[in-house]
């Protein structure tokens, strides 16, 4: 038992280390540590089963801190607990370039941060993915091997992002009993009183969705534990919401919107320290207290051995299994099936639309790759993400794998990236490339914290016809192949599909988003390659008859139009090639050479592409002709706006003559 | 009073409309309009005030039909009710090419189309704005003028999406009891019953959000009437859950997610004519029927005389100042205010960020434009949109000019929206420019809608520093540039910020964001100029002492960096012009002899902008420069993260001197 002197003086030390630290970097959010800290103490010394001496041992709980900004209270609970990569020294060095304690949590960054959070909201839709891959691979190994708890840490700010609502609705759909989230129920936003903005009545919202809700004094350790325990042994996921005070501790500005977002200045962290009796100096931690910290974070090495001991005693292949899963390594099936399947393709040269193809290969990987998650944000039928393999996941079982997601791709993406960065589970899932909009802020979030998460994003044009311009995306390629680490696919046939899905798996560190068509397309590769071409960002797909006077580049379904204007001008005596470019940011990966080659020297340079010009002047030059969208689309039939909106090989062709005959 | 018998067959003739339609489309969603018929005829038939003859008063009822895939219940009401755009023609050319009868409605194609929908929840948050517009115009013109109520039919995936939760949650806190929602509680979702995904108690949620819920069978007209009658009479807004069919009268598909989004083919029709005992032919309507809608059309021409009547009989500068802010036009003192303003800029050039500037600008077009209506999503002393004359906008007194919006960046756009397309006010609001992201989908259909809504986006680019890189905006300016009809604006200085302000201001048929930095940045510009060059998209901003070598480009804060470059130039014996590039967009809609100009001819060009390079080939070409940032940003001092990323003068500087002499 901790005593209640005891207690607040190590929760006070997290309080001093945050406002110090925000002190010294004249820049962050002390209020949120000050307010959390009794809520973090009691969580990180009495229930949470962490190892920081072994941080990334697979049966640990997770705590995500999806308030972000508050960043010093994870640093803070680091540093006490004793993880190695968050020393003293980087306490100091806070909001500081190269350090690891970076103004928000960032993934990679340290041991211990399990997730990159600071745009509201996320953190809490990530660990609706983290706890459903605890049941997932539960489902599959056992209580034995995978058996732990995910703790979250919201703000009010989580609460109103909408993404907030898709990860409750979900959470309580699945019944994730094992997810327990406090909201930091302090009553302040930046600009002031929740008030301002705000009338929700958070726990019967909770509620509404099938949570377990309970209300606590969030400074009282006893209440919290009491809460914690009431959270643990209900079977719903639980809010817990902790009445507290932002910037607890200081005198003068805890409770108001002056401790939310800026240091507190030297007089009141001098004020703080005679309030909470804290005569340690700046960064130091009264070594009773540090002690009692590192003890905290020595609870669970019992537990840690008994689960390595339980692993070392399982079954060879079964802990094989898990262990290879755990690494993200892929099975050895992988490869020789996808070779297989591709060879096929090229005798076979299917005509069908890339979604289609996509779900051919689906069944192929899901075949060989157990760890695959698939879903929908309900476009099943369309996104072509369910293949035989993948019985849904459902509340009362967790042996599927396929998530119903409902209408939330925001919830969905962020789900999926928790299920990643939870680790044992490849998800891909499914969406119109057009509501790619929706979900932009947690795709971003995959890039940047380099996960594999695969966004199956089908109708990628006008070429879906009569669902009309909100519908039919003209710059999401675009947009997306603008976030940095994001692989954008867009392939031109079920060989090309295919190839972005190898890719795709193989991609450890950048997620990817394959775009695929709704309307049929020709196998315009003809014959089987050892060598992913895809993987070369843009190859050459049909050479010239001779040297080439124009080159046309194209992806996904116009690369049929490229080839089409292809013959056109060859008939009319102008060779020229056609490169298909599946992926801009692989390219841009090519030696200078071999981009030099792809580029070639034509006097004419086209791009072919249902979707906005931008991006394309690196491969044709400003001068360059570009055959695609200026503008929104239309509702129609899709032949009939390819036409009205002269993305044909007539133009393609016709505007190239016009260049090599100008006086014509 | 109708007759049961009377209700059924005029509902019935909007089913037979809507599957005759899909069928002969051959694409669509009949499931929606079969199943919402009931609700729609007891709206339009005994409680929307609306005239067809004149769709464009102003004091009508709005309907807003969120689940815009059943965008064939709206114009069969369209074309029944009598508006002249939508004739049976236009019904038969459902989804084809040309036709006003778009796969989803779009706004702009009919009067009676209030809004464009389709992308799920978005007519739900922007009947926020609606009823938010119609309250705060009340406030100025009083009941004589505004007094009316905004309706919406909604679908589950309205629901699930994230941003019906931020909707709700606003409407719920601002008390907008004039808002009436109906929810088409039909359980079924594409992918099959809404269980499927979701448990959530719909009633339960709205309650905790204070709304007023009701629920009632949806094919009961007096049930319906009962409900709507409820909903009036309540203060709070209205959610109204009608237990619904989906496809109700199909014999064979009812209830099930075959009648969501395919045609139901043939022998269904048939069977269903039978059904419903309905022997017209497809597209006739029973002439008694027709009758029964064109009066019902009729309904409000009293209402709608009186209203003139009162409209006619205020005071003149009311009457005046209420037509003036209908039609859209800006008040007189607009350009002289902003002309004093910009002659004083000229002359006080002050050194101030850009966010700062906005606000400065914002002090004086708000003393000018009544109609401007403020907010932040919680940042309001982050963005600087909050001045003198925007005290806030509350649940009890809607004469302000300042809304809270909350943490909900994409219903605060997508309200906005609503506010615009309600007319009579000019949105502007503001969050950090990388949680555009959070907001694109409604940003994009402002941009589709041809709305005046402007996006102050503050701390927009690495220069916010500390935050780090999940706050740090790298790929989103050029991402928002790539929505077509979308001006994406980063201004240099003071003056550059006056002018895009107002040009913001001016831009009928677009919507702007304003993109500003948290950093204080030098006055560029130093003269008056009578002429706004940001309304040229890109300008000479500095020329070369001769014939130019070397041209950079730059906006925003990099322009300061650009002049800078060009000094160390110019004492090295290079020429050196700078362009300013305020505006990529408004750049393209000039002369092709302007825009050779400005790209001018110089051996070396160099685009600096602390973002990434995608779409600045257009002015440098793929041979050219580019000095800004190649992945995510990084947490540190502004300062410093300039010299880590190399966007310095030195670099610039270096770059060209290395293509000038390339032996060095």
């Amino acid at each position: 038992m901790t005593s209640r002197e005891k207690h607040d003086r190590m929760a006070n030390a997290i309080r001093f280390l945050s406002m110090d630290a925000v002190e010294k970097a004249n820049s962050g959010h002390p209020g949120l540590p000050m307010g959390a800290a009794d809520i973090a103490t009691v969580l990180f010394t009495k229930y949470l089963t962490f190892d920081p001496a072994n941080p990334h041992w697979p049966d640990r709980d997770r705590f995500i801190l999806s308030a972000g900004h508050g960043s010093m209270l994870l640093y803070s609970l680091l540093y006490l607990t004793g993880y190695e990569d968050i020393t003293i020294d980087e306490i100091k060095n806070f909001r500081q370039l190269g350090s690891k304690t970076a103004g928000h949590p960032e993934y990679g960054h340290a041991a211990g941060i399990e997730t990159t959070t600071g745009p509201l909201g996320q953190g809490l839709a990530n660990s609706v993915g983290f706890a459903l891959a605890e049941r997932i691979l539960n489902a599959s190994f056992g209580d034995d091997l995978v058996d732990h708890w995910t703790y979250v840490l919201a703000g009010d700010g989580c609460l109103m992002e909408g993404i907030s609502q898709e990860a409750i609705a979900l959470a309580g759909h699945l019944k994730l009993g094992k997810l327990v989230v406090f909201w930091d129920n302090n009553n302040i936003s930046i600009d002031g009183p929740v008030s301002l903005s705000d009338s929700t009545d958070q726990l019967e919202r909770f509620e509404a969705s099938g949570w377990h809700t309970i209300a606590c004094d969030g400074h009282d350790p006893e209440a919290i534990a009491q809460a914690i325990e009431a959270a643990r042994n209900d079977p719903r996921p639980s809010l817990i919401a902790c009445k507290t005070t932002i910037g607890f501790g200081a005198p003068n500005k805890a409770g108001t919107n002056k401790v939310h977002g800026s240091p507190l200045g030297k007089e009141e962290i001098e004020a703080t320290r005679k309030a909470l009796g804290w005569t340690a100096a700046p960064f130091e931690v009264p070594s009773d207290i540090l002690d009692a910290w590192r003890l905290a974070g020595l609870r669970s090495v019992k537990k840690r051995k008994e689960w390595e001991t339980r692993l070392a005693a399982s079954e060879a292949d079964k802990r094989a299994e898990f262990e290879r899963r755990m690494r993200g390594d892929l099975p050895g099936g992988f490869e020789p099936a996808m070779a297989a399947y591709k060879q096929k393709l090229a005798a076979d040269k299917p005509k069908v639309a890339t979604r289609k193809s996509s779900e051919m290969a689906l069944e192929i990987l899901n075949g060989a790759v157990p760890e695959t998650i698939g879903g929908s944000a309900d476009l099943t039928g369309s996104n072509n993400t369910k293949t035989s393999q993948t019985k849904p996941v459902t509340p009362t079982d967790y042996s599927g794998r396929y998530v119903y997601y409902g209408i939330r791709e925001h919830g969905m993406a962020a789900a999926m990236n928790g299920m990643a960065l939870h680790g044992g589970l490849i998800p891909y899932s499914g969406t119109f490339l057009v509501f790619s909009d929706y979900a932009r802020p947690a795709m971003r979030l995959a890039s940047l914290m380099h996960q594999r998460v695969v966004f199956v994003m089908t109708h990628d044009s006008i070429g879906l016809g009569e669902d009309g311009p909100t519908h039919q995306p003209v710059e999401q390629v675009a947009a997306l192949r603008a976030i940095p680490n994001h692989l954008v696919f867009r392939p031109a046939d079920a060989m090309e599909t295919a190839e972005c899905w190898e890719i795709a798996l193989n991609s450890r560190t950048a997620p990817s988003t394959i775009a695929l068509t709704r309307q049929n397309l020709p196998a315009v590769r003809k014959e089987y390659s050892e060598e992913n071409l895809s993987a070369r960002g843009a190859y050459e797909l049909a050479q010239a008859s001779d040297d080439a006077v124009v080159t046309i580049f194209a992806t996904g379904s116009e690369v049929e139009i490229a080839l089409a204007a292809r013959d056109k001008l060859q008939a009319h005596g102008h060779p020229t090639r056609v490169v298909s470019v599946p992926c801009f940011e692989l390219f841009e990966q090519q030696s200078k050479d071999y981009q030099a080659a792809i580029i070639g020297n034509s006097k004419v340079n086209i791009a072919i592409e249902a979707g906005i010009r931008q991006g394309w002047d690196r491969f044709i030059g400003r001068d360059g002709v570009f055959i695609g969208m200026h503008g929104f689309g239309a509702s129609g039939p899709y032949e009939k706006l390819y036409e009205h909106f002269g993305i044909t090989a007539d133009a393609a062709a016709a505007a190239a003559e016009k260049l090599l005959h100008p006086t014509k």
